[in-house]
């Protein structure tokens, strides 16, 4: 897990993704030469803060976003959200240079508050102070949502063969996401027409933390029945367990794609987390067994 | 009428438009031999479940949804709109085996609820029962929005010259719909930068049921001036009766049209219908030969 | 201010900018045999009622909208805004032929009411009353919001090099602009990958009238960190005086931008105004000197 602690302690709240980029840049650069594929990054002019991680001669796509919420300071202390921090609790926030700030949630007033007596410079980005643990069966940290999706894909990419992860920008912010020109290129360059969105969603009275990651069958979007029904089909061949999850909110790069000028499938798949968007989001370790054995079975099979 | 019954019968909401897909590609197939133009018809791989019927060198575009409003089962009989059902009635629902339920809108709770005691399978999705009639002066059926379209131009198809039609999904879900994938396809290979968007509005105390389709100036979107006026005039001069329509909300695939990044100019024209996107919507029949005639008139034309 | 006087008499409500369009065409032709690099004008069959205006081999894009809000009378007198009418005031509206009316917002009913005892044609499209006037400090005038920014462009052109400056449509109404097409021609054209949004913005208690034009570090849409802290840089750089303004609302051209299928950065740059949608919009002179002289200065080095 020493590999997901160091992404969870990122800075990088929408429009700061360069720093996961480069991370994973980093990352891919040390380790992969003895993967089964050796992957190409497509990344810097052209891509703005994105990342195309090419294995082989893709037919599959994978996407996930790099992107956090929180909170960008305003004049006189106002804190303005980036996406949709979880509101209800207290919480430190910290800035790219490890600055704190301790914050709490007022609702009466229906806004972010800061508690100390500091002043915010205007402009300056904040998110979660980081702060990562591990129980027997679950693993706790802020941005869970979405590290755990891009460790997931590291830890899968020694045995990933033709495919194409995709790790985007702007997520967070509604039908602001450049999930769109990502879809683009990899459906212009490698004829893609089907991506998997690596993502995490919400634990509820019927999606539980530990029955496997949740195949959404609909969210605001609504997949294809016959993509869906396929994909269904497929994890459930694959012995790997997962739960159907039924939403009617909710959404994510697949809301992009679906919208997209282009006609491509998409289908969120994720493990559930309990305090989505929260400064402490707590995933059970069972879920992320399911997401790794799930997308490694797909992703060489579509 | 019979052809528009048998589209009525069709379970299609968003995501499972395949079945109207087929139903108008067997009805191609099986009449076409002595149309005018014999269209060829392109779908399947690359253009997920919508289909577009293109007539000799087509310099205008017409575009008509092919999905309904309906219901996603959720977990614990939960009813999730697909689009916007009218709420207010009580109904009947069907699944794409014909199971049905009895249902009615809670207007404390803002829902639909079940009203019969069986369990509805989580994923599965219905639409209204269908319930076909045609009285002196109107037709009633769910879904006429906008099946009647679809009946409407594969009715004037055998006289259909240089046109190009096509048949769109996700037009329900807001911002969901592939209009601008197809706008994008009609415009690269064809250069068209006009589509007619044919489908059903709504009767209001201004827009009344018999007075002919309904052109309309503008919904949540606005057309081109220089556009609209012209098919204004060009109406006019056709001698087919029409009203004009001047809405503040609603939108149509016209909508995804106008925010895509082709310079494409789009116009609504659509019989009014009672009762919209509930269980029986009533269309009066002089409306639908004012539709049939327009679109004649027009697509020859532009 | 005989220019921006003039400019700000056109009607040209959202989807009717071909008579703003059709003035700045005039006016290049007219002037632009001694400007440094005479442009070439792109615009008609393909541009929709927008227009390019190409200086030598532009590296740098700038973006200025053209439509104004408005309203297009309904039937029985309704009034239709366009776009977001500033509310809360009495004002005479006008339309292509210069007929008068006198309207106010009803703030019980949430909505405009004509007071005059006449009859609007359904679907003629209505705009403030042109009423100019500059002061010691201030220039007062409806539409400032944008033509101050057409304006400008103008101004500036006679010195401008190898910049392509593009002159949108339907920025007044949500997520109905054509930047994304405009966007989509600049990049593919000539691989423009930053675009600067020339518009109007506010005066609040932080953002003041007098203090330079301001660059928006966030609205609804956050600018890629990256590129934003360049473009600060480069304005510290200039000498030219300049506020910044950090907003949790409102969106531009830049919106449309950031959610389109290119990788291009885009930041808004453009004079606060006092009474913004309003009938009387007032913006001062400083801020607008200030604006020429930072797009003066960035349009020649981005």
């Amino acid at each position: 897990m020493e590999l997901l602690e160091k992404l969870c302690q990122i800075h990088a709240p929408s429009g700061e993704e360069f720093r996961v980029r480069d991370f994973v840049v980093d990352y891919v650069n040390s380790n992969s030469a003895q993967w089964e594929q050796k992957p190409q990054l497509y990344y810097g002019d052209g891509y703005q803060d994105c990342l195309l991680m090419v294995f082989g001669e893709p037919r599959c796509g994978v996407m996930a976003h790099m992107d956090s919420v929180g909170f960008t300071a305003g004049y006189g202390n106002e804190l303005i959200p980036i996406g949709s921090p979880s509101t209800g609790e207290t919480a430190v926030i910290r800035d790219q240079r490890g600055k704190t700030a301790e914050v709490y949630y007022d609702n009466m007033d229906k806004k972010w508050v800061l508690k100390d007596d500091i002043n915010l410079q205007p402009g300056s980005t904040w998110t979660w102070q980081p702060d990562f643990s591990v129980t027997e069966h679950m693993v706790l940290s802020p941005f869970l949502d979405n590290r755990l999706s891009v460790h997931m894909l590291l830890k899968i990419a020694p045995q990933l063969k033709d495919t194409v992860v995709a790790f985007s920008t702007y997520e967070e912010m509604s039908q602001a996401g450049k999930a769109g020109f990502l879809a683009k290129r990899m459906y212009e360059q490698w004829q893609i027409d089907k991506i998997l969105i690596a993502d995490i969603t919400w634990v509820t009275d019927y999606v539980k933390a530990g029955s496997g990651a949740a195949i959404s069958l609909r969210d605001v979007g609504i997949p294809r029945k016959m993509f869906r029904d396929k994909i269904v089909d497929m994890v459930k061949a694959s012995g790997v367990s997962y739960q159907l999850e039924i939403e009617k909110s909710g959404g994510s790069d697949g809301t992009m794609i679906g919208a997209s000028d282009y006609p491509i499938d998409w289908i969120f798949i994720g493990a559930p987390e309990i305090n989505p968007h929260g400064s402490i989001e707590k995933v059970h370790l069972a879920d992320i067994e399911s997401m790794m054995g799930i997308y490694k079975y797909l992703c060489n099979r579509l």
